[in-house]
C-alpha cells in the first residue's frame, strides 16, 4: 500500500509467530509436506570455499515451500469456520500452494493471478484446484493497471471468503519457519542460513526458528537487485516500496516487507543484501549443469547471495558450515535456454 | 565393425562376468562413487498404474553411471601396468567418467570424442583430463568421415595405450552392474527392471546383478527406435548394426552390441523394446517439470520404456514394483528449450 511507504516497522509484532508456532505447523504438515533432502556439492564446496548444505524445497509438492504456508493457513481458515474459504492473490508458487491444500483440506479457494505468470505455474494452479470444493476458481488480473491488494479485497468480500495474503499471514510464517526447523535438525550446527527474499514469509519463519533452535546461525536474507525493497527497508528501518519490479526472479516482485514480516526480519535477520540477475543465472547453471536440480530463478536467491560474498569477502565464509534454502524449482522448460544463450 | 553383422551371439561369452566381479566393482568403487538416490514421484506412479522406483544416476559423479565402469576398468589397466594408460572413444559421458577416473587413479587417459559431441560434454571431459597425468588429451573427430574404432586402434597402437571401449570390457561391465546391486539392496523386491541400452554396457551388468539376486524381477532393455540395432540382434539373434542414427539419444547412438555385451544381453535380459523420440521428451518433461531433475535424453530411455508398456499394455505394469535407471544428466542448458517449444 504506497501510503505506507516510509512507516517504520511496529516492533510489537515481531514476536506474533513463535518457535512454538513453528513446531506446531511442523507437526501439522508431518506426512502432509515432503521432508525435502538436504543436498551437497563438492564443486559449489570448492568453488565458495565452504561446506553448503541445500535445504531443497524445490522437491517440495507443487514444487517450492509455498505448500507449507498454505496448508497450515487452509487449516487455519478451516479451524476457525468464519468464512466460506480462502482468497489468496499470488505470482505463482504460493496459488499452487494454496490451490493444492485447498483441494487436500475440502476448502474453496480463489486465486487472484497476474496474467503474465509463468504458464506453468498458471496451469498447474488451476489443475490442483479442479478438486477443490465448489466456488474455487483462478481470476487473472492485469498488474500493469489493476493493484491485486484491492482486487482482492474487494472479491473476498463479496464471495465471503478470508484473504489468504502470500507473506504477511501468521499461519503462513509459522509454516515457512519449518524449512529452517528441518534443515538445522538434519545439518546440525550450522554457521550461516542464507534465505531469499521476497514479502519475507520464508526469511521470518526461519530467523524465529534459527533464533530459537541455532542462535549462533546468522541468517541473511537475499533479494533480487532490481526489486530491492526489503534490503533498503531493513537498512533504513522505513518500509520502502518497489512496484513490478523487472527481476527475472519472479516469486520476489513483491512490492514491499508486510505489517508482521518487516518487524521479524528487523529483529531476528542478521543481514540484508541484494543479487543481480546474471548472478541468479550463474547460480541456476550450477545447480543445474552441475547438481542436475531444476531450480527457478527466485529459487537461487540465497545461493547467489552466498557465493556473491564468497567472492567479495572470501574471510567471511571461508571454512564455515552454511545452510541454503533453494526454494522453488517451477520454470518453464520452453524457457530454460533463454537464460544461458549468448 | 561392418563386417561382424550377422554373426550370432558367442553365447560362451555370456558368462565372462558374474556377480562375484560386480560385488568386487561394488568395493572398489565404494566411497568413490556416489551411492545415488531412488526417487519416487506420486504423479508418475498414478500416470502409470505402479509403484517406480528411479534409480538417479543424473547425480553421479560425472553426471552418469559411466564413471562407474570407468573407475574400474581404469583401475584394472593400472593394475594390470602392460600399457602407458588408456584410450576411450565415446560420444559423451564413457568420456567423462574416464576422464574423471585417470585423473583420480593418476593413470594417463587419451579420449576420441566425435566433434558434433555436445558440448558440455566435451568442456567436462576436457576439464577434467586437465588434472590426469602428461600424456592425457580430448581428440576429436568426424564421425561422418572417419571411423573411430579404427582411429582408436591406430592411436593405440602409437602411443602403447590400452583400448578402452565404452562398454565392450569385462571391467566396464561389472562397474555398471553396480547400480542393479544397489537399486536392489534399497529398493527391495521389484518385478520388473527397465534399463536403457546403448551398447549393452549398463543392461549387461543390470541383468547379470539381477538374475543374481533378484531372480524373480524381469529385466527389460530400452533403445531409441532410430537405433535400434540392440532390439533387433535380440529379436533375430543375429547382430544388427545402424550407424549414427539420427536419434536425440545421443548416448544411445552406438552402431551395435559388443562381443560380450551381446550374448550377456541375449542370455539374462527378458525383453528388448524401443521408444520413439517424441516419447523421450516426454519423459524428459516428466522428469524436470514434475520431479525437478535434469535428464538427458539417453538418460530417459528406461523411463520412456515404462510409460509406453503402461499406455499400450496397462496390465503388464499395474499394480507392480518397477525399477527404472535414469542414466544421465548432461545436457545443454541452452538447448533444453529446444526440446519443449511447439
Amino acid at each position: 500500500m504506497p501510503t505506507d511507504t516510509g512507516r517504520p516497522p511496529d516492533m510489537s509484532l515481531a514476536g506474533a509467530v513463535t518457535i512454538d508456532d513453528v513446531r506446531a505447523a511442523a507437526a501439522l504438515i508431518d506426512g502432509v509436506a515432503h521432508r525435502t533432502p538436504v543436498m551437497t556439492s563438492r564443486h559449489l564446496d570448492r568453488l565458495a570455499g565452504c561446506e553448503i548444505l541445500l535445504k531443497c524445497e524445490n522437491f517440495q509438492r507443487t514444487g517450492s515451500f509455498k505448500f507449507r504456508g498454505a496448508y497450515c493457513a487452509i487449516h487455519g481458515i478451516r479451524a476457525r469456520g468464519k468464512s466460506r474459504g480462502a482468497l489468496a492473490y499470488s505470482s505463482g508458487n504460493h496459488a499452487q500452494g494454496v490451490a493444492l491444500a485447498a483441494s487436500m483440506l475440502g476448502v474453496p479457494a480463489v486465486i487472484l493471478m497476474p496474467v503474465n505468470a509463468p504458464r506453468l505455474k498458471l496451469e498447474a494452479a488451476k489443475n490442483y484446484l479442479s478438486k477443490a470444493p465448489e466456488g474455487s476458481e483462478v481470476v487473472t488480473f492485469d498488474p500493469q493497471t489493476q493493484i491485486r491488494e484491492e482486487l482482492a479485497r474487494q472479491m473476498a468480500e463479496e464471495r465471503k471468503l478470508e484473504l489468504l495474503p502470500g507473506y504477511d499471514n501468521l499461519d503462513v510464517i509459522a509454516g515457512q519457519g519449518t524449512v529452517a526447523l528441518e534443515l538445522h535438525e538434519e545439518a546440525g550446527p550450522l554457521d550461516r542460513l542464507y534465505v531469499c527474499c521476497g514479502g519475507g514469509g520464508l526469511i521470518s519463519g526461519c530467523s524465529i526458528a534459527t533464533r530459537a533452535v541455532a542462535d549462533a546461525c546468522e541468517v541473511i536474507g537475499v533479494e533480487p537487485e532490481l526489486g530491492n525493497d526489503a534490503v533498503m527497508s531493513y537498512k533504513t528501518g522505513r518500509l520502502h516500496t518497489v512496484r513490478n519490479p523487472a527481476t527475472i526472479a519472479d516469486g520476489a516482485r513483491t512490492p514491499y516487507l508486510g505489517r508482521y514480516t518487516f518487524p521479524m526480519v528487523k529483529a531476528f535477520v542478521q543481514s540484508m543484501m541484494s543479487v543481480q540477475d546474471e548472478e541468479l543465472v550463474e547460480a541456476m547453471r550450477l545447480c543445474m549443469e552441475r547438481m542436475k536440480i531444476v531450480v527457478e530463478p527466485t529459487g537461487v536467491l540465497a545461493l547467489a547471495g552466498l557465493l556473491k560474498d564468497a567472492r567479495e569477502s572470501p574471510e567471511s565464509v571461508e571454512g564455515k558450515r552454511i545452510g541454503v534454502t533453494i526454494s522453488g524449482g517451477n520454470i518453464d522448460l520452453a524457457k530454460i535456454g533463454d537464460y544461458f544463450r549468448g
